[in-house]
C-alpha cells in the first residue's frame, strides 16, 4: 500500500472528491474541481456523487474533462444527522463511497467539505491506523502574527481539533509526531517546532497526560521540540505545530472564529453609523482585512485527518471553490510527498528502533 | 461568622489590601486605595505591607487617612517564587498577614495584584471551603460583543481560570453555582445565565465530566441553566456565566489577550509605515478601541477566588491604580451583597434540601 504511494511521487494523484458535502453542495465542490483542472498541474479528480447534479454544474463551468470522471454515489450525510446512526444504513453515501474507491486503490485521497463526524467515521472504518496509532487527529491551521517555514506560511498547524476529545500522553506524543510529518510534507518545512499547549510554558504544567507528554517528547529523537506553549502563543505563532486534545482544540479554534465574527460585527456597525469611521475604514481597509485574516482560519481549506493509511482532508463545510481546490492540491501535495510513510516512520521512531533494526 | 458579614451590609466594609503586590507594587496599589479614600463612598483599606514604602507613596498621593491604616508586613512573594515552597516559610509574607487579618475578623475581604498562584494557596490555608465545595475557583471577566445584566455590562464572567486544573462533574456544578451566586450580588444580575463550554451546544458533547455536570444543572433549580456553549459563544457573550475547567479557562483567557497583543502590534506596525492609515488609524482610534477592549480583558480588575469562606478578590499584576480602586470596591459590594451566604444558600440547594429543611 505505502508503495502504491510512493510510486505515485511527481506522477498524477487521483483523489476522489465528496462531491454532494458541504454548505455549497455539487455547486461549490465541483465548481472547485473544474477550476482545478484548467490548471498547470492538475490532479485527476473522481467527482462522487448524484450524476444529474454533477453535470448540471460542470456544464456551467470551464473545465477540462481528460481530468474529471464522475463516479455516482447517493446524497451526502446532512449536517443534522447523526454519522453515528446512519452512516452504515446509507452505503451509497457520497463519503462512504469516496472512501470506499480510496480503500479499493481507484484513489490515493479523499476530499470533502461534508459533515466532519461523518468524514471522520467513514474514513476511519474504510481504512486502518497506522501501527503505533491509537487514535486519529484532526489537524487545522490557524493563522498567526510569525510566519512559518521557507514559504513563510502566515499560518501554523493545530491538532487534535475535535476528532479524538480525550487524549492520553500516548495519544498527544503521536499528535505530535503526526504534525510534524505533516508540516515538514506539506509545508517543506524540514525542522517544524512543535509543542503542547498548556497553561504555562514551564515543563511542570498542565494535566497529567500533558506532562507525561513533555516528558516523552523531550527525550524524542527526531522531533524539534519547544517544550509547552501558552494561549497567548496561538495567535503569535510561536511554535509551527500546537499539540492537544480534540476538545480543547475545538473550543479554541471556534473561539479565533467568534472574535473573528465580533469584529467583522463591529466593523460594519461603524460603517453604517459614522462617516468619519467610514473614510478611516475605507482608507485602514487592507489594515482590517489582516486583522482579520488572524482570526478567520477558514480561509484556509483544508484539516488533514490523520494516524490512517490514507490521505483524508476535510474541507470547511463553508469552503466557496477556491478551498475546495486548495484542499485538492492539499491532498495531492500529501500523496506525492508520502505522508502516510513519513507517519508510519515517525511513529516507529517514537517506539525505538523495530527489533530487526 | 456569615453573621457578622451579614451585619457589615450598607455599613463600612473593611478590605485587607496586599500592598506589595502587583509588577507596580506599592506605587500602584497605595495609589489605588489612596484614590478610593477621597471618594462618595469610600471602603475601609488596611495597607499591608513595608510601612516605609507605603508611607512614602502616600506621601505624594492625596488621600482620606480616616479610610486607610497601615498594617507591617513584609515584601509579597515574588512572581518567579514556588508559593508551595516559599508561602510556609514566610508567614510575614504580606499575602499571608493579609489573609490572617480577615481570618481573624479584622477585615473582612482580600484585594491581592500579586501572585496568584501564592494568593490562592495563602487564602486557602486561612480560610475555609464552603460546605459541598470540594474546590475553589478562579473567576474572570472577559469582553464581550453583547452586554449583561441591569446595568448592561460589556463582560461576561468566565471559571475556573486557573484554581482547579481539572475538574469533576460535581465540581463544576459547583463552579455554576459560585459564578450564578457572583454575578447576582457584583453585577445585580437577578437570573444570570449559566453555560457548559463544550465543543458543541448538545447535551451529549463534551467529556465524561462535562455531560455529567449537565445533566445535573437541568435538573437544578435556582440556576438560569442555558446548556452548552461553544467556543464561538466566548467574545459573543452569548450568556452570564460560562463554566469550564481551569485548564481550559486559562488558555482561553490568555489567548484572548494575545490576540489582543497582536491585533495592537499591527496596528503599532501600520501606523509608523504608512501615512494613510496613520491617518485612517487617527479617525478609527474609537473603533480600534472598541475592537481592542474586546481581547483585553484585563482591564477589568479584579477575578474573585470562589467556594472559601471569605471574599478574595485577585486583581490583574499589571493593575493600573484605577483596576486596584476597582477591585477593591468589587470586594466590598461582595461582602455587602453577601456573596457568601449566597454561594452556601447555593450549594445547599443544589445537595438538595439540608436534613432539618
Amino acid at each position: 500500500m505505502a508503495a502504491g504511494r510512493k510510486d505515485g511521487r511527481g506522477e498524477v494523484v487521483t483523489v476522489a472528491l465528496d462531491a454532494m458535502g458541504g454548505d455549497g453542495g455539487p455547486e461549490v465542490a465541483v465548481a472547485g474541481a473544474a477550476r482545478l483542472s484548467t490548471e498547470d498541474r492538475p490532479v485527476k479528480v473522481l467527482l462522487v456523487g448524484e450524476p444529474d447534479r454533477i453535470d448540471a454544474v460542470l456544464a456551467e463551468h470551464r473545465h477540462d474533462p481528460a481530468w474529471l470522471q464522475v463516479v455516482p454515489a447517493g446524497p451526502a450525510i446532512a449536517m443534522d444527522e447523526d454519522p453515528r446512526l446512519v452512516l452504515d444504513e446509507r452505503p451509497d453515501a457520497s463519503i462512504n463511497v469516496a472512501c470506499r474507491l480510496v480503500a479499493e486503490g481507484e484513489a490515493e485521497a479523499v476530499v470533502s467539505a461534508g459533515h466532519t463526524g461523518a468524514t471522520i467515521l467513514s474514513a476511519s472504518r474504510a481504512f486502518s491506523r497506522l501501527p503505533g496509532v491509537r487514535r486519529a487527529a484532526l489537524a487545522a491551521v490557524h493563522p498567526t502574527e510569525q510566519r512559518h517555514g521557507p514559504h513563510r506560511d502566515p499560518f501554523a498547524l493545530m491538532l487534535d481539533v475535535g476528532a479524538t476529545l480525550e487524549a492520553t500522553a500516548e495519544d498527544l506524543v503521536a499528535f505530535a509526531v503526526m504534525g510534524s510529518a505533516y508540516a515538514r510534507v506539506v509545508s517543506d518545512n524540514e525542522q517544524p517546532r512543535v509543542a503542547l499547549l498548556s497553561n504555562g510554558s514551564e515543563a511542570n504544567k498542565g494535566t497529567r497526560a500533558i506532562k507525561e507528554a513533555h516528558r516523552r517528547l523531550a527525550a524524542m529523537p527526531g522531533i524539534a521540540f519547544h517544550g509547552n506553549v501558552e494561549g497567548l502563543d496561538i495567535p503569535r505563532g510561536t511554535v509551527d505545530v500546537v499539540v492537544c486534545d480534540g476538545f480543547l482544540g475545538n473550543v479554541v479554534l471556534k473561539m479565533l472564529e467568534g472574535v473573528g465574527e465580533v469584529f467583522a460585527d463591529i466593523a460594519k456597525d461603524a460603517y453604517a453609523r459614522r462617516f468619519l469611521w467610514r473614510v478611516g475604514l475605507t482608507m485602514l481597509s487592507t489594515g482590517l482585512h489582516q486583522l482579520r485574516r488572524l482570526t478567520d482560519w477558514k480561509q484556509y481549506g483544508g484539516a488533514p485527518l490523520l494516524g490512517l493509511d490514507h490521505v483524508v482532508i476535510k474541507a470547511h463545510g463553508r469552503s466557496n471553490p477556491r478551498a475546495i481546490r486548495n484542499a485538492i492540491k492539499v491532498a495531492a501535495k500529501a500523496v506525492r510527498g508520502d505522508l502516510v510513510g513519513q507517519i508510519t516512520a515517525g511513529m516507529a521512531q517514537a517506539h525505538g528502533p523495530a527489533p530487526e533494526a
